[in-house]
Order: C-alpha cells, then structure tokens, then sequence
C-alpha cells in the first residue's frame, strides 16, 4: 500500500485523493490547503489529514475550528510520492522541496514540460513515466486530444491535425472570470501552445491548434480536423473509439446535443461532484470527407486529468508496468465507462 | 431616383432602410411591420411611411395610435424593388406575390439558394444579379466568409479551406434563445451547410465548415484554415486586407482582443446602433504554416449584410454596373471603412 500526498486540495487535488481512495494499492496520507476555507473543512470531515501550506498560518486554522495534522514539509516526508495540485506559479518552487527531501512528485499540465522534462498520458507514453522520479499529466485540454487522436493513429495513422479548441471561460466556482459576453481568441495567435504540448505525449504528431474563450463553465469543446495517413471506414473509427474506454460516443439525437446535456448526463450515472472522467464524442459529427476524418468532442476540465494522475502514480512507483493493467484497474475502482 | 420598398422593418429591414436613405440614387418609399411595437412606432417617428402586412390587423394599429399609409400590397405596387426581410418561413408565399406584381426582390440568407436560383455578394458575383429580378443576399456567416476569402483567392488561389465557425447564441434584443451556459454543436454533423452556401456566392471554393453556438449575443466568430495554391508573403496578406474596404485588421494588443472590444470600437466609430459593417480580423492571427493560411474573424449578425444590399438594389436596377463602382459609392455614403 503506498503513500500518496495530495499538494492543493482545490478542483484537481480534492478529486485526485478521493480516487486515489478508491484504489487498493494506494492510500491518501494527507491533503493540503493554504486557507481555512470550506474545503479545508470538508478534507478534515471526509477524514483526510489537513497539512497547512504556511506555518505562519496555524492560528487562522485554530480559530476557524478546523484541525490540522501539520505542515505540508511533515506531510511529504512520510510520502512515497507527492500530486502536486498547487496553482501554476507554486510549483516550481516546490521541486527543489521534492528534490531536497528526495521524493516522487507529479505535477499537472498548469506547469510547463519543461519543469520535469517528461509529461504523461496513460495511453500514449506510460512506459516513459515507469519509475521516474518527475512527471506531469497533461492539461485537461491535451488529455482531451490525446485521448482519441491515439487511437485514430494506432488504428489508421494520422498524417496532420488541425483543430479548433473552444474553451470555457472559468470553473463553475470561478466566480471574477470572465468573458459575460464575448469570444475571445485566446490567444490571438495561432497557432495555440495545445498543439506543441499535444507532441510531449504523442511525439512526432503534426497538429495545428486554434484556441478561444467562451462564456460558459462547463466543458471545453473541441473541432478536429485529422488527415488519415491510410484509407478507413467510418465503421472502423466507430468500433474503435467503442473499444476503447475513457472515450465515449453519444449521440446529440438522444438529447445529448450540448456540453449542458453532457453534463446532465454525468448526473445521471450518480458521479460523485457529476464528474464526467471520459471524453463524450458526438457521434453524429463523425464524418470521413476526402480522406479527412471530422469530430467533436468535449472535455471536462475539472476532472478528465484524474484516472491519469492515478495511473502516472502506479507508472511512477512502478506498480504496474502494464499500461492496459493500470488503466483496467483505474477504471474499476472508479466506475469509468 | 429608384424607389426601395422594406419588406420587414426587423434587425435587418430597419438598418436596410437607414443604408438606402443615405444613397443619392434611390429612396425608401415604405416599410412594413406585422405588429403595432416600438420598431412600427419609431420607423414613423422616423418619417417612414408604415405599411401593413395583415390588413385585418389595422385596428390594432390605431388603438396605439401608430399611423399607417396602408398595406404591404399597396407599397409593392408602387416600388422598383423590395427587399424581403421577412422570417424564413413567410419569404416563399411572398414570391408568388412579388411575380404577380412584376416587382423585383431581393431576400435574405435566411431563405434557401432554391428560392431565387441566385445569391449575392458585392465582391464576388454583382455581376450575376446584374438586371435580375430576385436574387438573395447570403447569410452574415456566408457574408463574412466571403469578404475575407474572395481577396485571398483573388491573390494567390485556394486549394482548400476548413472553417469552424462559433455562432452568437442569439441576438442581443432575442430574450428567449440560448443557449446561457453551454456549448452547442449546430448542426451536431460535419459539414455544416455554410460550406455549400459559400459556393453560391465563390462558384468552385472547396470548403468544409463546423459550426456550433456559444452563449453570446454580440457577433459570430470565424476560425479560418486556408491551404494556398499559390506561396506568398504573409506581408502580401495583409497589404490585400489593408487595401480592401469593409475588411479591417484590427490589433488584440490594442485593447481589441475580443468581440466585445470590437463593438466598443463601433461604438467609438459613432455609428448608428453601434453597427460594425466591416468584417474585423484580428492582424496577429494572421499565420502562413506549411502553405496554409490561418486567421481569425468576426461578423456582426445584425449588420455586416446591409451594404450588400444596397449594392445589390444597384445591380439587380442596373443603377451601376461596375461592382468596385457601386461598393464605393456605397460605403462612402454609409461611412465605411
């Protein structure tokens, strides 16, 4: 049974350690927090240890009644590996802690690949990870892709990417972000930086991305556009991505037509905070024009990283040197479709 | 001096009407409206003489004390030609009317192609609608499509273009579309049927386009993939934009990084409610990569299509018969750029 520490317990991190718990080859030490917020309190109920970021903060935690287990230094300690779930700006400076201490971390896709030199998916490049020291799952949006460019490539090979990323303007809970009531390339540039960071999990694809901010919170979507380097049916890419699991087709014609309904959708398969873990593809978008495979999908941004972050931990303390295991047995203990 | 006859004083009749009153060579000689609202109540307050298009509804006209100069059969008889800006569904019935009559029409991209056997756009084909008796002004989308891609064409050819194009939910003044927060492929299949509109206006353009709405009310946006025939400079890009009217670049780095930016900027044109009748591309999405062209745009819905309109009254009453001549003349009087 290993150690696993959560560092920031907001969207990903309080996610991540609730599916670590619910693996039998790991187990959550402790979670942290900066603020004595209301999520601090709910860790502390749902029997999580309480680590504070800043020691200085101590008395701000005594007084709003929420008791800590010590500091976020104490916590690591104790830890066979850290998910680092910290805003993007933090990390950084939290490796050279890592280092110092000599223990595993995995960062998320807010970090640069360059802080650990290595980015993880559980379909594409596993075995990279197997046993390293540093690691970081994609951003939600890149998972996204990869999660069904991967299987397109193993099933046919893709020749050029093209695609139109239309992303959510905040989190639900984000409540000073914006726009109301605007499109806002973002940026304003093309290409996007999702392309280039596509390629630190599938090396060698050539992909072109465009990237904008819309006012909603739900979900991203994305437009792809794939250039097939061999000849195949449409009823090859539909048994493929049916196949295959963290992907799923749905259909807009059974009241599935938009990131709202996805979400209801999540609802209804009684998911703990209606996460939606898989990557919805509207079946009616597949189409193959000219040797040109077309779809949509949507990602859901607080939660589709999570099954990888559990399956990077196993990759990284080497639990498992089967991808095809690890992603089998995620996907059990979190009732992933 | 030709007489214009406004068939549907909505978004686009009423900004119709104030764009054919400020040419020299035609005039509004009536608008219509089916209800007795503040647009019925301001046209006359505006001087236009108001006409009815359910006859049996004159009484309702007078209890709000909206004066009327009599019915839609009354003013078509006296016009040169009406501009139908009517719903979808009413355009067809009204046809017959118009052939009965012997008065030209023109409609919007509301109806289908089949409608007329003929669609417009200044730049692309006035010659085609040059003495015809009903053709169709393309869509805002097909509008704005065409304005950026014919000078492309025109340059250096196009191989192939792929457009994803992100829809306003609704108008601003539309209080009962959606959606508010979710994103909606529309149609949920590839293509959508703004490629083959394009083609009624750019004969031959081999183009594919998605389409789906975000929860805004102020303009379409339009991401745009264009392989080249031919190589050329980006810089040859922007000086055929820059030369060209109701095209603008227009920078992000200037406080215009999205479509809320751009109708401030309207509003600081002191146009008339706010419109934007040029088609706003954002300069620093221009990017050539591997031959291909790619760049973002975006269409006010409500205005984008009304000097089209004016120019084609002037072709279809052979009022001028060079394009470049009637787009002038046009623009100056509406104060485009």
């Amino acid at each position: 049974m290993k150690s696993i520490a959560i560092n920031g317990y907001g969207t990903i991190g309080k996610r991540v350690a609730d599916a670590v718990s619910a693996q039998n080859d790991m187990k959550v030490i402790g979670v942290s927090k900066t603020k004595p917020d209301f999520e601090a309190r709910m860790a502390v109920n749902k029997d999580y240890d309480l680590y504070i970021a800043i020691p200085e903060r101590e008395k701000l935690f005594d007084q709003a009644g929420i008791e800590i287990a010590g500091t976020v230094d104490e916590m690591i300690q104790d830890a066979d590996i850290v998910v680092d779930c910290t805003p993007g700006n933090v990390g950084p400076e939290n490796l050279e802690k890592y280092k110092k201490i000599g223990v595993k971390a995995i960062y998320q896709g807010g970090e640069d690949h360059d802080l650990t030199g290595l980015s993880f998916n559980s379909f594409s490049n596993y075995d990279d990870s197997f046993g390293a020291d540093y690691s970081r799952v994609v951003s939600c949006n890149t998972t996204g892709l990869t999660r069904s460019l991967k299987p397109i490539d193993d099933l046919c090979g893709i020749k050029k990417v093209r695609a139109v990323m239309v992303r959510r303007g905040g989190d639900p809970v984000q409540v000073n972000k914006g726009p109301i009531n605007a499109i806002v390339p973002n940026p304003p540039t093309v290409p996007s930086h999702h392309g280039p960071d596509l390629k630190t999990v599938m090396d060698g694809v050539d992909i072109t991305t465009l990237a904008l901010l819309v006012p909603t919170t739900l979900m991203h979507q994305h437009n792809l556009m794939v250039e097939l380097e061999n000849d195949v049916a449409i009823d090859d890419v539909i048994d493929t991505f049916e196949n295959r699991s963290r992907v799923l087709l749905l259909n807009a014609s059974e009241g599935l037509s938009s990131t709202a309904e996805f979400m209801e959708y999540a609802k209804e398969l009684g998911r703990s905070r209606n996460d939606l873990f898989e990557i919805p593809i509207w079946k009616e978008s597949l189409n193959i024009v000219d040797g040109e495979l077309f779809y949509m999908q949507a990602v859901h941004q607080e939660s589709d990283v999570v099954p990888e972050n559990v399956d990077a931990i196993r990759a990284m303390l080497e639990l498992e040197s089967d991808n095809e295991k690890s992603i089998a047995k995620t996907n059990k203990a979190m009732n992933i479709l």
